[in-house]
């Protein structure tokens, strides 16, 4: 059966178990591996690599598109076969090397890891092990539900394995646009006006004569895990909707908005869901994450076009949409990462960009990605692709967390990815912030007054006062600005003060 | 004389006082005006509202190109004019104001607030304020040393002010490239693909009706003040000049580089002086303002094209360039600040960006505005919108200053404008931090060794030993990041520890 997906008959002798091609990553090179946001990963190269770690003296850099799949983060990490790995992941296993500094992780703006390889300032990929639909005829892959950076590890590496998925039906193919914007000093203008605008080719060409092995899967992405929204993610999506609303009778936006963009989880989820019901239609994405509720608003007729890397998708809306491509595929198109967040076409289209804070501050810095500012969560991913660059640049979280013993809202942020020149809007289930227009003591009060919850306003308004009659554009108390974080650290609640000793 | 610097006729009844200009200005306007650090300014009629402003109520919103010359700030914040300023400023009478909370003061990047007026995130401006060489017979204007944001304020204030200065040589015509992008949901290809590209016209365009009044002036900007290079200065251009010559060496760049971006100061002028010897040619530069370093490489026949927003230069140089603008002309662009500080450009070209930071810290995050986490000192500038899309983003700073008592290297800085995703090498005289590639604990290494002052290192070891003994991907003790902030407020010296009470 997997013949028919070599179309390329001298690569046909190329196929091999997972062990042998795996047996061709050596110590200490550089792997380039597709995979964004669990969807398009290597399901059998990887986790082969991952046994022989186990015997071997055996360590590599890992470079992904985003986030793997099937554990296969927390299984290298477990392994020790990580030294270093970047751009992003969302593993607990590795998360947890990562902070005990045994797996080094360069934390990037997703859309830039391609960026900073055509310019050689990482190392030199080695081997590329991509996941692909099928092999055209002149050796170039037909790529599954991501695109990631497989295009840049294809043009870089020296080797290339693939993983042909007979799992993916072949009618995939058609919904990529891979492009290549060239090196410097001769760069090319991405030309892409619309969401829908194809400016590459279906295919990922490649060089045959670098494919050393392919081998044959079967198997389905990871699932997203769809979590029903709750009172505080409706309470989120409900202040956001009434924001929309009032943009549009402002005359500032029509009810069809611009194209969206919405960071993973829950509360994307929840915002997209709402979109369903009310006027807004002929809504397009322009994002680097496609999820359930994307096929949702398509299904209810009021999303026309969707654009990203991957396609990250529940059990039930793969059966959906993966196994019933044809019915999807005019109007969806997957793109390389560094496309789908360009600065260029962020700020030319001009993208509604929403995206989940970890917490932010009542300056409106936010925090992406650590906790109590030192441990990593997953990592920045493209959020700060999208906020510098969009129309309208959105991050929501909840107010507080776990009993309250946790605000989400707070003096300073313990770590810095978004500053304040790049935050337009703030929503917690506790309300909206528009920042648009604001100077710093201003953002304060509305922050406190709209998005903190009640518990802690009090102390709030406290640190502000106080900060202000200290002075300064951007009143602090430096030597207060994380009592809070370090309340949460001794006492596990950010309500309980230190005691007098 | 000035008559025929006024090609329209019909304008010619327009020519008033700036008494009586500065009349059009009511209470509680918006006003948009030219003037890009220094450069092009209003030399008049902001002059004369100040003088207004001491017997009347009258305060204004006043949004610029950047910072404005001739005291202009200054005179209106003692004047209590200005109840809010963006994007930019740089006056420290204007800065104390702004510090105590008496204006507000909106810190943007400058490639941003034409975006923000255009899709109406700001409010509307009512009255424009801008220098200009002369009026053509169409109404359509030919700027002075800056264009700034003078073509989003005539296209969108209700009513135009313009003050044509008879200083400004009429061949300086030609060298503006004046360019709209359009509106959302059809925003146009910013079509730049060298530093030399011309995309739009020579004048900028304007209805002429909206011209309320002329103003006739005769008067230069304000001189740029050139700091000769001093043993710091010499020392961080010379780590720069070492690194540009390995980048050469290991083949990731040629002599001629990739266009230069220089932020303002002494700093970045001995960096770029730096050029004149050696072997760099035909180097080019895409940067937001010219300075005297610019026309010393074009003279010295180093520098071939030059693109900025403005020209900001000594009295000396202004004669040899502005009043010899033919000779120079052919090799310089001056553009709108939303083009001269497009991401889609900056990325497209591959700019090596050279800004000055007021701090960075150990882990790479660069504080460029606020003094001890609080107090403004100048804005972000255009900071952010070149290092966040250079091919090479560097940061330079001094390691300490002020006898030492100040270390600019900290162990977390105590405001984030650039953060550590954007960041690829810090210089202070001391050495050269390479973070490209770097996970957080590499870079604090790197930065200890060769960035901080030697004087400070051991309580850096000291404190990175401990952070790193409590764990996690960027390690900190937060209740202690402060602590030589905290010092220096106390004691005005960062190595006087607290004395036991």
């Amino acid at each position: 059966m997997y013949q028919e997906r070599i179309r390329r008959p001298e690569l046909l002798s190329r196929v091999m178990s997972a062990d042998e091609a795996a047996a061709l990553i050596k110590n200490k090179m550089v792997v380039g591996s597709s995979g964004f946001t669990k969807a398009g990963d290597s399901k059998a190269v990887l986790q082969a690599l991952g046994q022989r770690a186990k015997t071997q003296e055996l360590q590599i850099s890992l470079i992904t598109g985003a986030s793997l799949g099937h554990n296969t983060d927390g299984n290298l990490a477990n392994a020790h076969l990580l030294s270093r790995r970047m751009p992003f992941q969302a593993d607990p296993i590795l998360r947890d090397s990562i902070n005990k500094g045994e797996v080094l992780f360069i934390d990037q703006h997703l859309g830039e890891t391609a960026e900073l390889l055509n310019n050689k300032h990482l190392p030199e990929v080695d081997i590329a092990v991509l996941e692909a639909t099928l092999i055209n005829e002149d050796g170039s892959l037909v790529l599954t539900t991501s695109v990631g950076n497989s295009a840049v590890f294809a043009a870089l590496a020296k080797q290339i394995i693939v993983e042909i998925n007979t799992i993916i039906p072949v009618e995939l193919a058609g919904i990529h646009d891979i492009f290549y914007a060239g090196n410097y000093p001769h760069r090319q203008i991405l030309p892409v006006l619309e969401p829908h605008t194809r400016i590459g080719t279906t295919a990922l060409p490649l060089d045959p004569d670098k494919i050393v092995a392919i081998v044959i899967t079967h198997e389905r992405d990871s699932p997203a895990q769809i979590v029903a929204p709750d009172e505080k993610t409706s309470a989120i999506a409900g202040h956001l909707l009434e924001f929309f609303n009032y943009e549009v009778k402002k005359g500032r936006l029509t009810t069809s908005l611009l194209p969206l963009q919405a960071g993973i989880g829950k509360v994307a989820n929840a915002v997209l869901n709402g979109f369903t019901n009310g006027d807004f239609h002929d809504l397009t994405m322009y994002s680097e994450v496609l999820q359930d509720s994307t096929f949702d608003l398509m299904d209810a007729g009021k999303m026309t076009f969707a654009s990203a890397s991957s396609i990250t998708i529940s059990s039930e809306c793969y059966d959906r949409v993966v196994n019933n491509i044809g019915q999807y595929k005019d109007r969806l198109v997957l793109r390389p990462q560094n496309i789908s967040n360009a600065a260029e076409i962020i700020r030319r289209l001009g993208i509604i960009a929403i995206n989940t804070a970890i917490e932010f501050d009542i300056y409106g810095n936010v925090n992406s990605t650590h906790i109590n500012g030192t441990n990593m969560m997953n990592g920045i991913g493209g959020s700060g692709d999208f906020a510098r660059n969009a129309y309208l640049s959105i991050f929501v979280c909840q107010s507080a967390s776990k009993g309250n013993s946790i605000s989400h809202v707070l003096p300073m942020v313990s770590h810095t990815d978004h500053t304040e020149h790049d935050v337009d809007i703030l929503v917690t289930d506790n309300g909206l912030a528009d920042l648009r227009g604001l100077a710093p003591r201003e953002r304060a009060k509305v922050i406190i007054d709209n998005c903190a919850h009640p518990e802690y306003r009090d102390e709030f308004r406290s640190y502000f006062k106080a900060a202000c009659a200290r002075g300064g554009h951007t009143p602090h108390i430096l030597e207060e600005a994380f009592t809070w974080h370090n309340r949460f650290r001794q006492h596990k609640d950010m309500r309980i003060k230190q005691e007098a000793i």
